[in-house]
């Protein structure tokens, strides 16, 4: 047989391992899983050049990190984590060796997550590009939360430390064209391989959460999104934007702050979220006992937008940030 | 806002649809749905040069073939199809206009399934894919059929006309160049806009089918994977393959002919199912009843592999026709 169906033997028992809710995956029409309750499905399509360059991102970090963002989207319903599946386009550059790399880097993170990858797709393809179907699970709506439940008068927190995956990517770039790198192999494994906080997301969602959102296109974009589908506004104190650790020393190298790559550079993979003021403190205990801190970053307002307030509580403009926010697993469009 | 905010937009107003079954569907990090027993996955990964060519394929149809071919593998198991979510890498000339045109396509005949498109996602590309992920049901797991389910002994039956689909693509690349194209707008339809057999595949299922694949690729391709699954040989006999009308015509036209299309040239999209003899007539039943005729075309033996007998009852060497399955759905690789 031709080399396509060899391969696909090699990645069908790369896979082997099943979760429990699994009754036939791999080597069929479809996937059969059992199911009950609510299901949240997610869609996240990576291309070469947009998502990702092989240039900064070894094969099996992209299988991680396109499973991860994945995942992070089921964290951020409060969803448990069930099954992935793999489409992927392979271009000629990209070989059999190459191809199981990737989907063991996906593979090593399943297993982390109790996650079961159960198929997907493969093709010949000019580039690169990986889609990852996530699908999670919840016993009622009632334990989800979606983007849209936030009111007026809402607080407005964060999960964990931001600007670790921008300052990250900067320094692999740094890397790249031979500069130093002195510090920050943390954040460089930040941009790397970040976790979806899937035990984090459920404890908020529990805790009363209201409205929530994980952090891939940056913090300023993406409380966009809670405040559309909220229909409320959201005002954000940047000085509070909790950093990692060398953030702000790797944004000075390059001209810029570690407020900036926090707010914008995205992929931190944190989880943005609302809740009444009545939840503080059974919010604060639930993601610690998850193991994350939270960090109290603003409120909702009525009205709609997003401002973000520098210390003296101006308003600071969004516009000239857009630059940043270049390899956001969002969809991007030029316009026609 | 960007293009790509006000594609999402527009998109999402052409998806307003939704089933009862769908909770939230776009505008959140996941689709919502309530489930219940058994749910049946399919992933499909469609490229422009590999899977398709626009040069023969309108935006609009596109959408259609690629939602088919993946319902259709949900046929294949016999589920009852549910939802469906559509990740798009677009080039540039691929604008708004044309992937409204793409999604429309493929609304439609989501409608006509009483299937949802519940989300997806958007990429800029350099070239144009489509993934369908495409999600059944089934009460339980009885009522499925895997391709794993044959035993020796069985008969193998085949839903509908063959031959259809490839010759409808003679015709479309012959109307490209400029020939006449005197006969086959139905068969330009069957390559075009391929329905998925949704009722007949649940039909067979209900009626005693041992096992089930849909004809993707290419009928000696398919049957290569249900004798792989199983653990039998199945033998088929060319000249019981019942042929669309004009098949023959246009396959002789390029000094092919049509047993050759119907067995190899894939994308018809009927089912091939192996059964008992016991379940030969209510297998017969169930699928006119369900608007399909069934013809018995071989039987499965102890073994492995398969074997296509002409006439005289010779095999005929599968070797030389595997270059007319050009388009198929299923992953391609070259050797790295």
């Amino acid at each position: 047989m031709s080399g396509e169906f060899e391969l696909i033997a090699r990645i069908r028992s790369a896979l082997a391992r099943r979760g429990d809710r699994v009754l036939r995956a791999g080597g069929d029409d479809a996937a059969l899983v059992r199911v009950e309750g609510i299901s949240a499905t997610s869609i996240d399509a990576f291309v070469e050049g947009v998502h990702f360059r092989l240039a900064t991102t070894s094969l099996g970090d992209l299988g991680h990190k396109c499973l991860a963002a994945s995942l992070s989207d089921l964290a951020a319903m409060g969803a448990i984590a069930g099954e992935a599946y793999l489409a992927l386009g392979l271009p000629p550059n990209v070989g059999e060796r190459e191809a199981l790399e990737l989907v063991a880097g996906a593979e090593r993170l399943a297993a982390e997550t109790a996650v079961t990858i159960c198929g997907g797709d493969l093709t010949v393809a000019n580039e690169l590009f990986v889609v990852v179907t996530a699908v999670g699970y919840a016993e009622s709506e009632d334990v989800l939360v979606t983007r849209a439940g936030a009111g007026a008068g809402d607080l407005v927190g964060v999960t964990g430390r931001l600007g670790g995956a921008g300052a990250g990517l900067i320094l692999l770039e740094r890397k790249e064209h031979g500069l130093p790198v002195d510090v920050g192999e943390s954040l460089i494994e930040r941009q790397r391989r970040p976790l979806p906080l899937l035990d984090a997301g459920r404890a908020l969602a529990g805790a009363g959460a209201t409205a929530m959102i994980d952090l891939s296109d940056g913090l300023a974009s993406d409380a966009e999104r809670i405040g559309e589908e909220s229909g409320v506004a959201l005002e954000i104190e940047l000085a509070r934007l909790p950093l990692d650790e060398g953030v702000d020393a790797v944004a000075e190298a390059v001209g810029r702050t570690g407020i900036e790559l926090a707010a914008s550079a995205g992929e931190d993979y944190e989880l943005l979220f609302t809740a009444g003021a009545a939840a503080k403190e059974e919010i604060e205990r639930a993601a610690l006992a998850a193991g994350t801190p939270v960090t109290w970053i603003g409120r909702t307002l009525e009205g709609d937008g997003v401002r973000l307030l520098d210390e003296s509580g101006e308003p600071r403009p969004l516009q000239g940030w857009d630059h940043l926010a270049r390899r956001s697993s969002s969809p991007r469009r030029e316009r026609a």
